[in-house]
């Protein structure tokens, strides 16, 4: 049992909450027993697992815990990418949230075949607080990185000034849908690239806009469901 | 400007960080400039306003923000609720993490007329983590308390056991979204006095759920659509 803080797997856990670390080292951290059952559902083998009294002190695991105390086991694992691909996926572009981008992971995971493909400026999706948005989801549908022009599929733009709505646009046997940060919305050259533009309907006296990760599971019902019916 | 910790309005803060003081006394804190812009929007008047450097100097703001330093500004206002009503709103029970509290608020707001009804076990919606995750749709569209066998509408249970679809259940002039908890699901009776069960379809090699806001989210976006077709 760990019972020093200068143990290598405590550093090496300590070191995985940079970006930098996380991308160089291709590792990154899952806290807690449902991620952790997740991982072992999806197949991913740790790198190491630390439990809290087996092989780990307690107080080093809380000690290096994102979750602080009362976490019972923690594991390191390497991360996997998928190339974009499936007849309904999602390309994000600037959501710098970590907890939108897994959130936008769990949704595609429930409702859709292909992964969620991230652009320039998005959050790690191996962040802690990604992971744990995605309850445990970034195990069963790895994320992509890839071009936007070469996405597979009728490219759906999420603009709230797009004229049509949602349920308005053509479906094809193969669709992306773009969606980019809350405020900014996604730049001119996105939306240039897209086939097209939709809007979800929001009421008048409403707010200006859902959270992005709202936007994209609403989306990917709507498309899936008129996939469904070939429409 | 307010240079002393002791003074009432930063103890007053402070003791709202309580359910139950935030309950006795009717009263809760919204942080950011964002939220007290909200708050102004949906002409909501503050009881107290702290702005760093002009009412209040900035490392007491800060020591008593709950996002830390960087808090440029806070309110102090009085609890809104309001009673059930409009033709589409939703009904939580059970659902204790305020962040989904609060983005439920949100998506009612953008996608429906009525409140988010807060049944039994739910988390205070002026908890500050909902107040945040609301992006200030709780001063536009207050949360309500309410019996479920009171509420307008007929009542459509999101249950992942549903033989029906979302898409397929009856859609009349008004409904309510009765939603529970993400694991435990809505309870026996609450099933029982709901009019009809539905599902949001997800896919086998899917996740065993959505998160509770995007499943309220989904089912406010078909209902809402279907209203709008008369369908």
């Amino acid at each position: 049992m760990i019972t020093s803080p200068h143990n290598e797997k405590l550093k090496l856990v300590r070191r995985l909450r940079s970006r930098q670390t996380r991308t160089r080292e291709g590792l990154f951290v899952a806290e807690g027993e449902d991620l952790v059952a997740a991982a072992a559902a999806a197949r991913a083998e740790p790198v190491a697992l630390l439990r809290a009294g087996e092989d780990v002190a307690p107080e080093l695991l809380a000690a290096v815990s994102a979750l602080g105390s009362g976490t019972r086991v923690l594991g390191i694992y390497r991360q996997r990418w998928s190339e974009p691909h499936g007849s309904l996926s999602v390309y994000l572009h600037g959501v710098g949230d970590p907890g939108n981008v897994g959130a936008a992971i769990r949704s595609a995971h429930a409702l859709a075949d292909g992964p969620v493909v991230l652009g320039p400026g998005c959050a790690d999706p191996y962040a802690p607080k990604a992971v744990r948005a995605s309850m445990g989801s970034i195990f069963a549908r790895p994320p992509a990185r890839g071009e936007l022009t070469k996405l597979p599929g009728r490219k759906v733009a999420l603009d709230p000034r797009a004229k049509r709505t949602l349920a308005e646009v053509e479906v094809d046997d193969s669709v992306v849908v773009l969606a980019g940060a809350e405020r900014e919305g996604l730049p001119g050259e996105v939306l240039e690239a897209a086939d097209e533009r939709a809007r979800i309907p929001i009421r008048p006296d409403g707010p200006e806009s859902l959270n992005v990760a709202m936007a994209v599971t609403v989306a990917l019902y709507e498309v899936a469901r008129r996939m469904a019916r070939h429409v």
